[in-house]
């Protein structure tokens, strides 16, 4: 299922395989919430923008359209019309940021949607079942995402009850790939890690998931409050004991540097919204630092977005142009947008991989970690 | 520029020519008010959706982003990325359905932009000299279009002084071709024919301006409060005074039943924001009547929009998931029903043109001029 093929330091070059294609990491998961990418991009543009995996979302699937319509409907590949690799996230961490009236309780969490007010109870076996129904390739374990900072004990006792509900994760899994007419039978589960910014417990959690043998590892419960260094502290922390031979995931995270930085330190897969909802903004990321193209001194710039860029975007297309357009609030103004940034997140993720290959991950570190965090000079 | 290749009664297939291409008529042309589609639509897609002529808007490119930033960008074909014929109205019905505080000289309009407030004035000059920074390759004259209906007296001399403005148009429009650092110096000046609903009115003012020769001929101020039947008849009434062998352009017409009678009564040229707004709202043109997607009956309908369709949204989307993301609020619902709409008009212009040059426009008016405007039965 997945293969280190070299090192460089803790960064690795791996190879993941599922049922819907081989995945070379490490790569970057373009979100597909609902089921499409924001700024009307679809699943076509996921190929054009060099998309390998797509990420949606049970919680806003199982509320809308409802996880038993895409499973009527074929699955979720079929739905969208994507036939590459799909990740699933558990629905844990949107219950715990979007949902209202939220109770946790040992069995599950009851809310209320965040659309209609409607009561929905959601435990381990809930989210597996719907994200069988989804079909998805991977999916998430059901968890409590805590923000950051919390009190030790709440999240020791939290972590502890994440792990309960990942027995009954793996369980419900297994369960549902063994019936017939389940919509992927080959669909992994990855267990994630918790325990905020406390590294015993985020140490003691990861052992003992490890113990469980899944194809697959993620972070999560960072980005949510704490500073980037805590972030990598905890990272640092936590790596050697996730397993080598297995898939990591940081869950959410982040700009281009924290992504290099998430490499320099072993993780394989990485998530974000950020560059489609910087794009929305007219923030632009590019390879000499971010541009925001609401400012005047673009009014007549001729040049697309990044020279360096070979998207379809920045191929055709004059700053002066976008940034009529998002004065304009045209519509295209955020597709085209949202199409170069998400171009150049998979473009990061395969210099990246490259970088890995040649040996040189470490000169292209030093480079760009700061360097695309920063505003471009022009 | 235009030669009428075929007849079958009134209507006519025709080849128009200019600077940026040759158009096959009957023609829909595609709406990009200020420089690009709605629903996320670019230039490329322009090209997918097999538009001919692309159409935007003095008024709108005027006060966003300022018609000499375009000209300063090498003109709106380069601007947007467009290289196929443009066609610019002139500003005079936005002056008159979306500009504030406005008054009306024999001079041209005082009024102000609904964008910020900021006091404009437009005359024939202005329309002229802004259409010549754009470079579009026909440009529309500056024309008061009065809704209907409207007193007789008002609409007389509405008419003669829309006249009275041509000529100046056509001056300006000579002058500013003839400069040597005019962006597109072969753009060709249409008339607009006026007089409301009076039938002796348009008849006088269409003879009035076929005798200044230009290259095309439109009629304005229809389908602005008038019944359907009305505007046929209008349109009968001025037919015949229109010369043969120029392009005739009936302005803002319509649905698809108005499109194919509108070619009946001899139309060359149509425009209409009608199928990119009825998609935003889900109202997609089918071949067998239109359908509602939000309808829940196409909640798990895994059919595209239109079997009979070949336009890529219906070559890989269901109803199904197209509802899902209107329901979801996703902008590519919004893209990718405009697209089919849009190709469905230039489809529909298209089948009219093959009607026509095989003799059987007849029985393809007899088929559909209803059909179209029907809801579909499934």
């Amino acid at each position: 299922m997945f293969q280190v093929m070299k090192k460089e330091g803790a960064a690795r070059r791996g190879v993941f395989s599922c049922a819907h294609g081989v995945v070379q990491t490490p790569v970057f998961m373009n979100v597909g919430t609902q089921g499409a990418i924001k700024g009307a991009l679809s699943a076509e543009d996921l190929q054009t923008i060099g998309c390998q995996v797509e990420l949606s979302n049970t919680y806003h699937l199982h509320l809308r359209p409802g996880d038993q319509l895409v499973r009527k409907m074929g699955g979720l590949h079929k739905f969208m019309t994507w036939s590459g690799p799909i990740l699933t996230d558990s629905g844990g961490f949107q219950v715990f940021s979007l949902a209202k009236l939220r109770k946790i309780k040992e069995e599950g969490v009851y809310f209320s949607s965040h659309i209609d007010g409607r009561k929905i109870f959601m435990g381990p076996e809930e989210s597996m079942q719907i994200q069988s129904n989804l079909g998805s390739d991977v999916c998430m374990a059901f968890d409590e995402c805590v923000e950051n900072p919390a009190p030790y004990d709440y999240v020791k006792q939290s972590a502890a009850r994440t792990y309960r509900w990942l027995l009954r994760c793996k369980a419900e899994n297994e369960r549902l790939n063994a019936l017939e007419d389940t919509v992927n039978r080959e669909q992994m589960l990855w267990g994630i890690n918790q325990g905020g910014t406390y590294a015993d417990l985020r140490i003691a959690h990861m052992q003992q998931i490890a113990s469980l043998d899944l194809p697959g590892y993620a972070i999560g419960g960072l980005a949510v409050g704490e500073s980037t260094q805590t972030m990598y502290d905890i990272i640092e922390a936590v790596e050697p004991h996730m397993p080598q031979n297995k898939s990591r995931y940081l869950m959410g995270v982040g700009t281009p540097s924290n992504i290099i930085e998430g490499v320099a330190r072993g993780i394989d897969f990485f998530d974000c919204v950020m560059p489609a909802r910087n794009a929305r903004h007219a923030k632009l990321f590019t390879w000499s630092g971010t541009i925001n193209l609401k400012n005047a001194k673009y009014e007549s710039d001729e040049r697309p977005i990044d020279a360096q860029c070979d998207c379809p975007v920045c191929k055709r297309y004059s700053r002066a142009y976008l940034r009529h357009l998002f004065k304009a609030e045209e519509m295209l103004a955020q597709r085209l947008s949202v199409m170069h940034n998400l171009y150049f997140y998979n473009m990061l993720a395969r210099r990246i991989r490259d970088a890995l290959d040649e040996g040189t991950f470490t000169q292209f570190r030093s480079k760009y970690a700061e360097l695309l965090a920063s505003r471009a000079e022009d």
